[in-house]
């Protein structure tokens, strides 16, 4: 995977523009995503689509002809959305237009200005704080026209309609964790889906950030109801305890699923509850859609020091996080498709496992193995209100020994999936 | 208000008689009180109003002719509604009559025995223990006849019938924290709510402790319903940190906005339980009324070792720690005044902010601002039935931050009051 | 009770044979039991009741004719349901058929196989280590036959059906704290409640653990819906601190009696919810029947060293623990006797006390007495929905005072019990 966030580092993208399809056409060599485009102007709820920018390339020149910015070396040297412009002004006309970051002298910023027209260079503090006076050239050769914001798209049918949402937001240029870390997983992982068989249908969704979902969200909005489950990826090739942002809506089963994966694979982990800042998971949790799609990362957005800056790079992401990472989302996956509800067939006492083969013949032991009280457990909850999920949660059980458990019990017939299933 | 806490100090006051007239009469150059009279022998709830108890002077006299016990000196010597007496007696004869705190040598207790008649004196332990033997004369100046007892009471209306109530008890003589310091902030709150516009009507009582609750329910008995909310405030002139005790019905909204209060203000604070014991949260907090009456305190009763002695004084009181309960309460009601549910009328995905001039145009950076983040959950939460309390609980931002986006949210047609306001 | 472990230590009692009757025999001394036979091949729920099983003796002689195992110097020296079996072999073959524990060198273990037909001993691990190479002669002399399992079941009535059932397991051989303790103490706890005036049932069941209350379910599935409240009694003999282990039904009021209990009584305890793992509140507690019955320890199952050894023998139990143990369960059987809902019939306001001669007469003091405090909460909250459980946990009072306090109100007619009661 590390080799594919290599590949996409280096494209220019935004939330248009022939960057997100460059790398779009680059997913396809993972996922036969369907690309879509809506055009300028499209209304998308509140929203309305905005011109296609393309940015050829942008400068900043000094006086004495010293190159200070320029795209061709890090595509964050320049505003992204910056109109274009071709002009000379002194260092106090351009001071408002140059964006750097006092506590980080070395490093430059990611800025953006979408849906304000302006124009504006980023840089290192450093280089920003040693500029001198006289007349600087700015050119920023782009174009920001008609044209159309691009997704893509891949669903993998299952047994049921009922679907599970993954969504990475692909809008960001050469910033390595946020975002491809989670665009190469997701892509990843959808293959991983592709070749198992599954009860559920599994939609990647791979847009721009905010408006990327917030169209998504229009053109999909009669169909939002068969979105069981969902995930929005990013920040999750950095080598942080991971950390999994609850939706909106309390108790969802994502968020159960996510909770006992982590718990199982005893990685450091923590779990936040909903806040209306971060990634997508804001839009799918507006209160008109309120969907339970909640948010997978490591480090959180805005909670490490080279977030937003060209320190997000390829030595931030590392291929064994990568590797983790999707490894937990493989693990949700697994808990999603097998979690139900059962029945106990002979709910009067415990059934004698001894004489089907299921008990240890000899007693007296203090302390009974994991598969033992797994079955036990199982056999014990499994009242059709209890799903696996529920059981692990309250019997500290690994999932997977439960779900074995399930497995044995059901095939002695002392086990059977809720009619509601 | 120092001041009149220093002005109501002297005057003897108890449950009846001319000392909470002459007080409440001080309390009118703030505020237009109403004073009520009620006559001895009036059935109240389950008790009756007793007869008025109005006091010349105690004293008592050692066998060498020295004064052992004055109220000229201090109206504590005495035990409030102590029967008249002039009698003379041995020390083993007036022993029983006679209060001291061992464990506080130099302090005189606050002693009553409103519905038992008895007399006794108070005085210094140091003092009690190093009593001769000989003749003692007990001279108790004092009436306890047919008579009536006093409360006031000052409404402030407002758009609404629905009420804000708020009690503080006026039978203590001279004890300044409690409860000079509850009586003097409510009448300047009383006077500042009076000088703004509101929504609530605003009920302020100045009554005795307990009986006085239970006259005032007994009389208005019929008009309970109308309190929305309501606080006892007691003991808030010291310098200890803010105690809120809770009614007995739970999850009352003065609870949310007093604790928001407190949190946002930034100051020490702890928030108690309900109990049976402490002010006349007991009385609007009993089965058949059960009110959301909690108490507004700093160091509660009990808890302070000053507590029901001499010393509490116009020591134990400071100007500063006056103003700042003064200040939390004018912010609780402020919070009622302002709290509200509302509904985002754009709840698909969230409204472009920034085409309405409610957004930071310039993106990319790693934290919202307090006033972003405020329009963002406002908008999140409110599907109704979210009210902005809940919304401050459940973000953690300032209820003012909120209020203020609200606002915004609301001229810009992105948020409605809910149709039940 | 201290001679009677002592006096029931000996026997070799088993799930079923003569050690069993002869125990219940001897508990008949204490309460009349009556005593049950469920022959060999009868079903109950989803097990058969298995042959029974004698043990005259058995010993394991080494080449050299020392005697390695001996029942007759201790009952543990066989596993417990061994076939009769009269051979010679070599220390390999015997290898499989010797139990010991590596970790504890001195001790032999507790070993069983009810269900599975073999044989074996259990010996000191450092005895097994030290076996020389040679030829060993096995003789166990035992019966597995037709037969019947034994339980003792005893009957207190009370002025209703509803019952309380206590319930210990009485199979195991010389292991002193698991269960001899817990047989003992609920013999004693069903002769002092046979000597007291009460309003539930208690039924008393003395029987082999897992299938002696499956056997009892069976026997009596129709009539479990009378049972309200009921413990497991095991391991109450040792010094550790009191674990109280919920039934698997939250919310129990078994659970709430136990803990006030506890708590009360001022021990040092601890609550474990339900796990399926432990003693026959796995059976009462399977899903189809799901009875409140807990289980009340010292040192729970599996958490002490001796546990299943023969270090569980008479020096690990002591008087004392066990008169402490019968103490809080008498405590526990007082509470859920006394527990009921009271209404307020003053409920405006609070009552005056006083003038019922229910409360101080000399007032100013901090701190209320206890006894005032019980009667302020049972007054305020006996809305008719709490219990003086509920009250008792909500104020923190001692039960003992709450229920004094509600005595003293019914009688002055300030508080009736509830309808529904």
């Amino acid at each position: 995977m590390f080799d594919w966030v290599e590949r996409l580092y280096p494209i220019s993208r935004s939330i248009t523009g022939e960057g997100v399809r460059a790398s779009l056409s680059m997913l396809r060599e993972i996922i036969p995503l369907d690309i879509h485009e809506v055009p300028t102007g499209a209304t998308v709820l509140d929203w309305v689509v905005p011109r296609e920018w393309n940015l050829r390339r942008a400068r900043l020149v000094g006086p004495d002809g010293t190159v200070i910015c320029d795209t061709d070396r890090s595509n964050l040297e320049v505003v992204q959305y910056s109109i274009p412009i071709q002009t000379k002004m002194t260092l106090a006309e351009l001071r408002p237009h140059l964006h750097s970051m006092p506590d980080r002298p070395d490093w430059i910023p990611y800025r953006t200005s979408y849906y304000n027209e302006t124009w504006g260079f980023c840089l290192a503090d450093r280089v920003a704080r040693s500029l001198a006076e006289g007349e600087y050239r700015v050119d920023i050769d782009a174009t920001l026209a008609e044209g159309s914001m691009t997704y893509g798209e891949y669903v993998v049918g299952g047994e049921s309609e009922r679907e599970v949402l993954i969504s990475a937001h692909i809008c960001h240029p050469s910033l390595a964790n946020d975002n491809l870390s989670g665009v190469v997983v997701a892509a990843h992982l959808a293959r991983w889906i592709s070749e198992h068989p599954r009860r559920y249908s599994y939609r990647f969704v791979f847009a721009p950030a905010t408006i990327g979902a917030i169209m998504w969200l229009a053109l999909n909005r009669e169909n939002v109801g068969r979105i069981a489950h969902g995930l929005i990826l990013s920040c999750v090739g950095d080598g942080g305890a991971f950390n999994y942002k609850q939706p909106r809506r309390g108790g969802a089963d994502i968020d159960r699923a996510v909770a006992v994966a982590m718990r199982d694979a005893k990685v450091e982990h923590a779990i936040k509850p909903f806040s209306p800042w971060g990634y997508d998971e804001r839009q799918y949790g507006s209160p008109g859609f309120d969907l339970p799609v909640g948010c997978f990362m490591r480090t959180p957005n805005g909670c490490y020091p080279e977030y937003h800056t060209s320190a997000d790079n390829l030595d931030l992401v590392r291929p064994e996080h990568l590797e983790k990472s999707l490894a937990i989302l493989k693990d949700v996956v697994g808990i999603l498709e097998a979690d139900r509800r059962y029945v106990n067939q002979s709910p009067h006492g415990e059934p004698q496992l001894g004489r089907r083969g299921l008990y240890t013949a000899m007693g007296g032991y203090a302390n009974a193995a994991e598969g033992q009280l797994a079955m036990l457990w199982m056999l014990n909850q499994s009242d059709g209100s209890m799903s696996m999920l529920a059981i692990a949660e309250k019997s500290g059980l690994p999932f997977a020994a439960l779900s074995a458990a399930a497995g044995a019990l059901e095939r002695a017939g002392l086990l059977s999936v809720a009619a509601a299933e």
